[in-house]
C-alpha cells in the first residue's frame, strides 16, 4: 500500500511567522502523499479581542457562540489557511484548501446533552474519505482546517487533533498511513521539564504503566489515548514530536513512536 | 460539447441573508456543470470598521493595505465561502471552496505602475483550467472566492467579475460556457430608472451605439466591454440579469444576452 502522511500543526507553529516559515518547506520536501491539518491558536482570540467577543476556553476547548463561530470561520478557513495554500503553492506543493463543509468532507453533530454548553462545537460522525482519496488520487495536498459542518447549513467548530486522528483512521484501507502530531516538544517526555527525556516508544502495555505511574503530563493521556485507538483502527503508526524536527520525526530518528 | 455555467453573485446578494437564501436553491436545481463566483460587499467593510481600519474605494475598486488584504481574505475566503459551501451542501450539490490560491487556480501579479497605488491587488495573468475540469470532471461545484495569489506566497486582492470572466474563457475550449452576471437589476437597462426597460440583445453593433448615444449607465460599459472580449475569446454566451430570475435568465426568458 502506499504511505499517506497525516500531519497536524498546532497554534504554536502558526502563530510564529519564523516557525511556520521553516516547517513549510520541510512539509514540502516530503515526497509521500500528505494532507496537512491546522488548528488556529491565538490568531483566532487576538481577532475576538479586537472585536470585543468575549472568549471562554474550557479544558482547552473554545466556548463557541455565534460571533465566536464566525471568528472561528474566518480566521481558520480564511486568513490561515489561505496563507498556507499560497506558501506551500510557492514551495511546489499543489496544496488545497478545505474546511470538513467542503466536497462534505467532514460531518458532524453539534455537541448537545453535555453539562457545559459548547455551542456550536461539532462532534465528528463522518470523513468523506471516498472524495478526500479522488483529490489525493490528482496529486493535490490538502490543508484541512478545523471547522465541520452538519449537512445541514450549518457550520461548526472542531479540534484539529480530533479531525486529524479521523482523517487519518478513514483513509487507513487505502493507504498505509502515518499520523503525525506535531508540537512544541521534542516528544512524550517522562520529565516535562527536560525536553531530552523522550519516551521514544510506546505501545499499550506502557500507555498503562504511564497512567499508573503519572509519568507524563495529564494533557498528554488523551492524546496518547486517541493514538492508540487510531493504530487500533488501522492506522500504521502515530508519531508525536516537535515541527522543528519534520523530517527527523518522520524517519524515526526523533520523537515517540505510538504503535 | 457539455454546458457550463460561470455564474457570478455579487455583495447584493451575499449581504442580504433573505436573497442569498433564495438565491441558492436556483442555482442547486441548475442541472448543467456550474461554477458560483462571488465577491464581497458590505461585510468586509463592517469588519474593517470594527477593527478600525480604514477603507478608500476608488472607482469601485478597494485600496487594499495589508490589513485589509487580511480582512478580505478572512471574509471573502473564510466566512462568506464556507458558508456558501455548506448551505450548498445542505442543498445537495457537492461544492468546494477555491480562493484563487487553491489548486494554484488563479495566478496573478501585484499591480504596480499605475497612477494610484491599489495595494495588495492582483491582475490576473492566468487560470489554470486543467485543474479545474479535473474537479469538474469529480462532479464537484467549485466556489470560488475574489482573493487570489502570485504564486511566490503572496495573496492578493482580485475582482470577483473579472475572475468570473477569466474562467469562463478558459474553460471555452472545453465546455460550451455560459457566464453569468447576476446582480440588482433585471439586465442591461436603456432607463436605469425602470426595471421593464431591459435591453433583451446586445451585440458588437448594438454596443457601440448604446456607448454613442450615451444610453445605458456609465458602470455598464466595462461591463458590457468585458462581456464582448469573453464571447470574442470563445464564451458562447453572456447573460445580465437579476439573481432573483436566475432561471428565467439561464432559459433566455429574461435578462439581457450578450452575443
Amino acid at each position: 500500500m502506499e504511505e499517506l502522511l497525516v500531519i497536524k500543526i498546532g497554534g504554536n507553529i502558526i502563530d510564529d511567522e519564523e516557525a511556520l516559515s521553516s516547517f513549510l518547506p520541510s512539509f514540502a520536501s516530503l515526497e509521500q502523499k500528505k494532507i496537512l491539518v491546522h488548528g488556529g491558536g491565538k490568531l483566532a482570540t487576538d481577532m475576538a479581542g479586537k472585536l470585543g467577543v468575549p472568549q471562554q476556553m474550557v479544558e482547552g476547548r473554545r466556548i463557541t457562540d455565534m460571533d465566536t463561530l464566525r471568528i472561528v470561520t474566518m480566521v481558520y478557513s480564511g486568513l490561515i489557511n489561505k496563507n498556507i495554500v499560497a506558501k506551500l503553492q510557492a514551495l511546489s506543493v499543489d496544496a488545497l484548501g478545505l474546511s470538513g463543509a467542503d466536497i462534505d468532507l467532514i460531518r458532524a453533530h453539534k455537541r448537545t446533552g453535555t453539562e457545559i454548553d459548547y455551542g456550536y462545537v461539532g462532534d465528528i460522525d463522518l470523513v468523506n474519505n471516498e472524495k478526500l482519496e479522488s483529490l489525493l488520487n490528482l496529486n493535490l495536498v490538502p490543508v484541512v482546517s478545523s471547522i465541520v459542518h452538519d449537512g445541514k447549513g450549518q457550520l461548526l467548530n472542531s479540534n484539529a487533533d480530533t479531525i486529524a486522528g479521523e482523517i487519518a483512521k478513514s483513509l487507513s484501507s487505502a493507504f498505509k498511513v502515518c499520523l503525525v502530531y506535531c508540537f512544541e516538544k521534542t516528544g512524550v517526555l517522562s520529565d516535562p521539564a527536560d525536553d531530552r527525556s523522550v519516551i521514544r516508544n510506546i505501545d499499550e502495555a506502557k500507555f498503562k504503566q504511564l497512567q499508573h505511574t503519572g509519568q507524563v503530563s495529564s494533557g498528554m493521556i488523551p492524546k496518547l489515548h486517541n493514538s492508540l485507538k487510531a493504530v487500533k483502527s488501522g492506522v500504521d503508526k502515530v508519531i508525536i514530536g516537535h515541527a522543528r524536527d519534520l523530517p527527523d520525526i518522520i524517519s524515526g530518528k526523533s520523537g515517540t513512536l505510538i504503535h
